[in-house]
């Protein structure tokens, strides 16, 4: 459940507290607060819910302040309870201060991802298949959102564009036929690249069952042609389930033997997480 | 409701979709579809809401094709219904299939932020008070969601640290007293700078209704407290309630007489609207 | 009298530093100095002034090499005589030389803000009236000449476009007339934006006279009319003299009971104060 | 008179546009003024003057506006008369009122150095001296400020610490003889890299005239000691003279028959010109 | 065979010209050339080769000057003769001179890369094996020059550590086992990512036939350790082989039925194409 | 033989390793090594030659790792011989591993270009001839390939297109002759920047013998033609060889007398150093 590389991260933590620090300032805290003042801050929970970025959200607190020393009593993954204490930070008290909404803004977001795709990896548990997530995430900030997918018990779908092939509606329609767009991939693409092409029917599916893809996805069908199609795969390639699927639906869904079941809402629809910064004591 | 300046919305958009494109191809369109191809595609709402940042969403096809021309139908800050047509994209193919995720990914946020604005704007309709939003927003959004809050007709607090003074509880407990807190800000501060201080009982409102300061924030008071702070401040300075406003509450709220009514929710919890890409026709 | 934070310095920095290395190297120092020397050297004021930005001068230094080391004899807002040590650096050799220009370079136009700057607050003593500057900066520069208004005693207008409003002759004369173009202002802006508005006669300051607005910029009048204008506002919102402020003048017109007095020259007409860099010793 | 290529120019405009525009708003500009509005506004001397920059300075009011047409009045290097118009801009209204002050504070700055230049230079006309600018300048606007000197009249030394080698009386402390840094040089840096050495007395310049260098700076020497300097050079090399260099001594600096004068003062020290940006009409 | 996409182009392009540039100007050509002349040039071949790259090159002239024509005559991945007319590029004559040695270098490399995958590729015509290249790439330039080896005729391997796993020797080593390094990964990986394991015998291959990775690279075999590898393999996962692939063995390695020969040399070792650019007629 | 500086050099690393971290991880290092682990590693010369850019190149994994530690064992402008160690790399055994590819396509070019112009250096111990590199460098990294041709015993020429005059056919014939071109770079150009003029023919040098310029470039000679140039010349001006420079005609052009012999080769096409990284024991 590796965190992206600090190298990837610290521009992004930069980019965010540059948002807010502006032309240079927190008035507030910095009239008001010495800049010699040391001080000490929890970050709580006010609810529920599964740890995501928390080292990664404390940075931010490193980058405004040199003494900063963090300590996480709760792991990235694991669940923690409302009133838990998930880091105490200390040092330069401008710096937790100044820090503070965007570390939480960003984590708050991040282990309400986690604790989304965590309530449906948990519904599903038992059965063969994984939670992925999509490229439906917030722009600028999905590899800290697949990260909280993994975090959450999920699994991670492409990252983007260029790391693996996604046959759509579109193209298949724009280049006049399934197995057309499917050759023209294999005429471009590189051998560590994978393949999976959608399919809204049996129809569509039978026409690729012999193709060398790796996976399919079964578009926005009903549990029973579901299960069909896994029978017409039979192993041959992936079988991911997407579209219309609700926490209700999902263990249906699992249990038709489906490999993947995509949720776009564990990113862009998780409702964030409160947490709290509690000054001092 | 003007939106950020190009100058700025362009780095952000850049961005988004160097993500999405990472070492540069859509390996699916570029394999599948010839660069010479035109095409046309409509940005379609599957539900109601308030419209936010199409001109600025579709920007992101414009970055990636030469020729791309788009026609928008429903302007920012109006109403749009199911199955309405926002916007019609129309160029080089492969720039619209590209820049599909990226401009659906920021369309569908922000008018969901402008959806829920509107909802809460519209039941306190007739009152004094405005709905105005926080700096709960997201890492390296801020501009964008702010903007979706005015096309809701909310209207926006301070952007960040810098622009406005916020004192807060702790502020005022590091500087001792809320007395001192202000001093300090009146020593430190020009005169172009608002100052507002968040205050969480009467008796430490009373303790700054001679102070001059522009604004004072009622922290999590119920509404008999907050009839009676407004009151109190009498118009002397702008009155902002805060804390556990709920679409039930927010009413009764507005109707204490208080100018602001600040909604963390509006940017960080609101639901997306669902928008999708057709192409051709 | 805080400094912008390091956050946003070091870019400046950074882009400063690498304006004079160019392809990379002092060739000079680096041939001559070995690599290991290390050295010291004091700047050294050669004529009298008030500091300002001593430590984000002596920046330049610590980003040029890893343990340079900087003591601070003279703090920031502080005067200092002729002939006065006002920082020590010691380490790296080839760190001192190389980066000696371009800490010279920033902390003489600094000191020479705050030295005039202070000047002019020194002439107004025993008056209401504050100094301020404008946007009359140097492009790239502006937070940190703000700051060193600050360190001369000044005190800060807008840093901006963004956040604070000030209608001009040009934005009242497109708007059609002064009461329409503040409306728009009220239609547009948030709570936390404060409002100036300029007017260059009694007339136009009689029509603004009952606006929500927080300031009132008097543009280019005489001491006389400046008096009535202050009569006449008597206390409703701030009032700022501004054009053809002298030295000469500038005490007749803070007599007129002004809050505010702002002097373009102070940011782009002060000479820059000459201080060396002695090494060794 | 070449101008910096536009590849280098442009970062640094839209750097200063993004100072001014901050979150992405002239909140003023975009609240009053229609986002449809043409006009058209003239950049119009206060005080008389050299040209430099205004072709820089007017892509200012192009990068914020897609229909901006600038025309130019006065070529960079000519003399302009107090009134006189120096260009005429032209269309979207707002990109022209939120452009104004970046684009007015670097040609002010800009003309107020080639204008100070061509004071000096004109000063020593029918002597063989050159007038030349030093290291002296703004952080982050030399190019620019190297560039206003030659409109000015005046030449270019370096432009930074890595286009050419110039050993001054630190470099000869450390290296222990004005012989070994010389010859440190010799051993490292390639043949189309000049050498110029600083000198401070006669004695130190005997020492090098036999040496294979380009310039022998004479530094803060009289007007006699300068005389009987180039005399003892004979030709050998570049003599440039530097260190209190005023209007009233150079022409008598000028007649010692040294190559070039160097004036920090040039970039460091020159007052704006003032200049106006007159909408309308 | 597409290229990257100009957003991911431009910004590499335009650092190589700032290389050259420097500090803005192209001295010798803007203060020979005048503004105003126009000119067109040829990229013209020395020596025989395959192109790759040159829409891409000739960015560099375009970013250079607002009117440059490029004329393409031959296509990325076509072959041509000495002395064959690759492009003309016509416009501003300024830009031609100055964008020159930049478009060459990239272009001679590029086309070289081509060359010599094309060769490789030519020499194993007619058997199943494709040739594919590494990351021994030349920093900053990976996507140019994987892009290149597609247009000699090659495949691409992964384009760096996150879009494909390798374990190699190394990782085997600290995991332990190669069964529990594989088992690692499956932990840990999402399922659009391919697996390769490097074995380096015979003893290795056989502990994982059975596991669920997509590829074998067979390190340092001869040929006839190759021959009983893909025996083994059978067909259960992709082969590749790798190391001391030279000219002359690249025949005997591709007859022993692997699907995939990966060369680094096709990257860090391809001599450049000798390319020029001739001024005029 | 002094190395680039750090400000300079750490962008250039850091934009390889992204290139390579792409999405922010070495998905197999990260899966399988645990991150707590600490390692040590080898640079291992696979066979012999001048070793250049090991610090540089190991800065590679200070950016990947906090407590990571080099030992460099050869010093950079040193001969290896094959098997030697060049340096040891301790510490966190993930950034090691991360590393090792773009710690190694650096060196590998570096010591390869060191490495060919050493040899042709040596070729021609005992002329009074400099071996030169030209501007045919890979884009992007420039500044390190003439920092290599300095570690080789080479000399440079110039960086870029600002930091000298180059004089080339395509000026002059644009010009309309030789002399108009070399007065128009004397009216634009200050005193310290080398002037140098390309010829062709000994007509064409005679033209430009009494011109006052540093040095003149005879193109594409044989050695009777060259040795009558050097003999006109007679030190009036440097003399550089250019063009068909080959190992075998070095010597006979270095022992015409001139002074400098440029190699575009010695950069563009030098043949990697093979280099590994041993890890552990």
């Amino acid at each position: 459940m590796f965190e992206p590389h600090t190298l990837v991260v610290e521009p992004i933590l930069r980019n965010a507290l540059l948002e807010d620090l502006g032309r240079g300032n927190d008035l507030t805290t910095d009239a008001i607060i010495p800049e010699s003042l040391r001080s000490s801050a929890k970050l709580v929970a006010r609810e529920p819910g599964i740890a995501a970025g928390i080292a990664i959200s404390c940075g931010a607190f490193a980058l405004l302040g040199d003494d900063i020393e963090v300590t996480i009593f709760v792991e990235d993954g694991s669940a923690f309870s409302a009133g838990q204490t998930l880091a105490e930070i200390s040092g330069d008290a401008r710096a937790i201060l100044s820090g503070e909404r965007t570390a939480l803004n960003l984590l708050s977001r991040l282990c309400g991802i986690a604790t989304l795709t965590h309530t449906l990896v948990s519904t599903i548990a038992g059965t063969r298949a994984h939670v992925v997530c999509t490229r439906k995430t917030t722009p600028g900030l999905r590899i800290f959102e697949k990260y909280a997918v993994r975090c959450g018990g999920g699994s991670n779908h492409r990252f983007g564009l260029d790391d693996a092939v996604l046959i759509k509606d579109n193209h298949i329609a724009l280049a006049g036929s399934i197995k057309e767009a499917i050759a023209r991939i294999h005429a471009h693409v590189g051998h560590m690249v994978k393949i999976e092409v959608e399919v809204d029917s049996l129809a569509q599916l039978r026409d690729i069952l012999d193709e060398r893809i790796d996976a399919v996805l079964l578009d926005n069908m009903d549990v029973a042609t579901l299960c069909e199609a896994v029978g017409m795969v039979n192993g041959r390639m992936l079988t991911e389930a997407s579209g219309g699927v609700t926490a209700e639906r999902i263990l249906a869904i699992a249990q038709t033997g489906v490999d993947l079941i995509s949720v776009g809402r564990i990113t862009h629809g998780a409702a964030s997480i409160d947490i709290g910064l509690d000054i001092g004591s």
